[in-house]
């Protein structure tokens, strides 16, 4: 049996395994896909204090180094659901089960859909939800960028390097982004906002997306505009359904002052649980308070064992 | 008028910093000595995510300069209070009066006295609270450590590098410090550990420390030990006096989950608000969520203003 199970391998997961290497618990940190999480498919962070400037990939790389550095232990597996059998937890993965005294659940977040129609179909034939990872393909093409907050703004820029042309979409007339990154935007030619605009269809011809029909809610005018790639940053759900603790109305994980959800013994770190900011610097402040009170579970765990 | 004043220059206030800059927000940051706070004078930190190994001093340099390479203005001066005239707030320092939008008080926390007789007067000549700064006096010299935690063992395994002996007494019969700190320190030959002793006087000889008068708790024996150092780790005070805002039994300031203090317009980040960890990954944390909130109240504050 492990004495911690941390569940997800982004910047709260692997601050949450360098803390409990450090308390000698015996861990193991799974992941699904790829150690680094949603941030490691960031273009450029600049906000994690003491790295001015590292793409998301090289920072998680050094998160990764620094946790195994430590000795702790990484599988890649896909996690089905917990199960409680009296204080343990037993973890039913794709290769099957971990038993464990406690359990962090870090799984992140990931974006949200629009739920128009070509938005599904058309995933991966023009539409993405990840800048980083599919800009490359549009290079000198034009395309739409759909929100208004800080992603959206950002990737717009990032984009507007790559595309001839980037169009921005948002429903309502102001941008709630980082006037730094509003500033970027407006001072970059090749891009053109459009506020009080919804997007009500991707269309496509032969399989690849083609054009976009858009409405002006201020005149009701609808619109069509080539473009050869969509890209949809309008919030994000959190990865909660495998794990039967309370949750908020938008299933993000609830959590008290310690990180602990309303199950003893699993608690929940990072973009996952209601948190007032979703940024590397918080995730990984979570990440730290998380295996510290998971620390002292075990050691109650451990201490009522010996007593029965 | 400044929209942010920064109050404290550690993790905390420097993060805090950096979110502010690249918000664009008019900022200064106040400090009363030495940028870097409490963590600056730490040996090795090496569970700060990114950095596996780094001294305290090296890894504030690397915030200090993240933040000053985006522009953040740092002053030396000593904060005596803050007073409100309507929402601006009224920054009172050693060097005259700073107005401001908003406040972010990140001053952390200093060392706790124990109050027993010579502590006082020998402070400075052989009673110290920061290894780090002192240790070096203590080459080849014995010395004792008073504490249980995870400052007062890792503490002692550095001073067992310079100083020929270290006691290390705690009032309780077990330490309460990271496992990997305590197995450390008791790997450590010159290392001797009086469990359930307390300190109960500090001797001197030609104002020097010369020796230490202990109480074994168990044996009710009392017992001078020579040593020509002693080393303080009891805990902390957070550095709070100059604001008055709604704050917990121990001085730390109260803050909601988007660090608002009971004064609309200040809020509190790292170790000088009730917290539930004293980390540098957690005070990161806080810096973020104050500033992104500070930024939110400051555009609230304007948008006020412009309708007045």
């Amino acid at each position: 049996m492990y004495d911690l199970v941390i569940i997800g391998g982004g910047p709260a997961g692997l601050t949450a395994g360098i803390y409990a290497q450090r308390a000698r618990l015996k861990t193991v940190l799974l992941e699904k896909q790829m150690v680094g999480g949603q941030i490691a498919v960031s273009d450029i962070i600049e906000n994690y204090p003491g790295f001015p400037s590292i793409s998301g990939a090289g920072l998680m790389e050094k998160f990764e180094e620094h946790a195994r550095g430590l000795g702790l232990e990484i599988k890649l597996v896909d996690v089905q659901n917990i199960a409680l059998e009296g204080a343990v937890k037993v973890i039913k993965t794709s290769e099957g089960e971990i038993r464990a005294k406690a359990v962090i659940v870090a799984t992140g977040a990931s974006p949200k859909r629009l739920g128009v129609p070509g938005e599904k179909e058309l995933t991966g034939k023009g539409v993405s939800y990840c800048a980083t990872c599919d800009g490359p393909f549009f290079r000198n093409l034009k395309v739409l960028v759909v929100g208004g907050g800080d992603t959206a703004v950002k990737e717009a820029v990032y984009l507007s390097r790559l595309a001839s042309k980037v169009y921005i979409s948002h429903r309502r007339d102001k941008f709630r982004a980082e006037k730094m990154h509003q500033e970027k935007m407006e001072a970059t030619p090749n891009i053109e906002m459009l506020k009080s605009h919804v997007l009500h269809e991707i269309k496509a011809e032969g399989g690849l997306v083609r054009y976009v029909v858009l409405e002006d809610l201020k005149s009701r005018e609808k619109k069509s505009i080539d473009v050869e790639g969509v890209f949809i940053f309008v919030g994000i759900n959190p990865t909660t359904d495998f794990v039967d603790v309370d949750k908020d109305s938008g299933g993000f994980i609830k959590t008290d002052q310690r990180l602990t959800t309303s199950t003893p013994g699993i608690f929940a770190a990072g973009d996952c649980r209601t948190t007032p900011l979703l940024q590397v610097a918080t995730a990984v402040g979570d990440g730290a308070i998380a295996a510290s009170f998971a620390i002292d579970y075990v050691e109650e765990f451990d201490t009522k064992a010996k007593n029965v």
